[in-house]
């Protein structure tokens, strides 16, 4: 598959198969994730990855995503190290990048993953719950599994996004 | 070649051949980028290509990557629609995966890419210079052209980057 049509054809998957993905292919994402780009490479990012599903169903409670955490036979929690950053505008968007290198390697690997969001509003409740140290910041939980969805994806046109000078 | 081998074999180019890319190629960057995923579908992003020399010289005096800068034979502004935004962490993430998807199919490509953010000290100058609506703020230059270098690249173990519980 070349590499635009795995950005291209990669969707957002709200509902997964509860075959149970290998340990390997979740390490190939954490891998992936490893080796975007930083900011004076300082590689800000920390991953804590949740399959227990009393776990996950605790952590279910604190979003209105919580259908889907539930759902996904594992959810990986991509987190700000605070202690390595030096500008959280650059840091955040390298958080992306590393995000963005996940979702692609398990779109590849015929993995669905969901990039949730909302969950940020009760981040502070999330960390307690997995205990995470004082300078890891929660920014956002990947929901993986194979897909049982297969939802069409849109996106404004190229002409819209441009700044003409 | 294998996404996985894209993602990390894919290194920060600071110098450039003076060959000139193909348009259809610098499109099919943005055409990637695009395609990144956001909270809530909302494509916060926008962007600006910049080939003209007297034009990057200019800008080029608002960073230490000048020499980055004026030797790149095309820049693309990456900024954040402030019109379209929702959340800033939310939308800055967004940003560095579109950005990473740039710097993939680049890479695929045959360019090198440098993601360059010490400009942003001097976003207030280059933003005027060019002449970007209010709504819209500068968060990322990304130098493109042939590579004329072939560095090494170096991460953090991913041992080192995983929260236990």
């Amino acid at each position: 598959m070349d590499i635009l049509d795995i950005i291209r054809d990669r969707r957002s998957i709200r509902k997964f198969q509860q075959k149970i993905p290998d340990d390997t292919v979740i390490e190939t994402m954490l891998e992936a994730a490893r080796w975007a780009p930083s900011g004076l490479n300082n590689q800000p990012w920390k991953f804590l990855i949740l399959k227990d599903k009393k776990q996950k169903d605790y952590i279910s409670q604190f979003t209105k995503d919580s259908r889907i955490i539930k759902n996904a036979p594992c959810i990986i929690l991509v987190c700000l190290n605070l202690h390595d950053s030096y500008n959280r505008d650059k840091d955040l968007m390298a958080l992306g990048a590393a995000i963005q290198n996940m979702l692609l390697v398990a779109y590849h690997s015929g993995l669905g993953t969901c990039w949730l969001g909302e969950i940020l509003n009760r981040k502070k409740e999330v960390s307690y719950y997995v205990n995470l140290p004082d300078d890891v910041e929660l920014m956002a939980v990947v929901a993986v599994g194979y897909p049982d969805e297969n939802p069409e994806g849109n996106r404004k046109p190229l002409k819209d996004l441009m700044v003409h000078i």
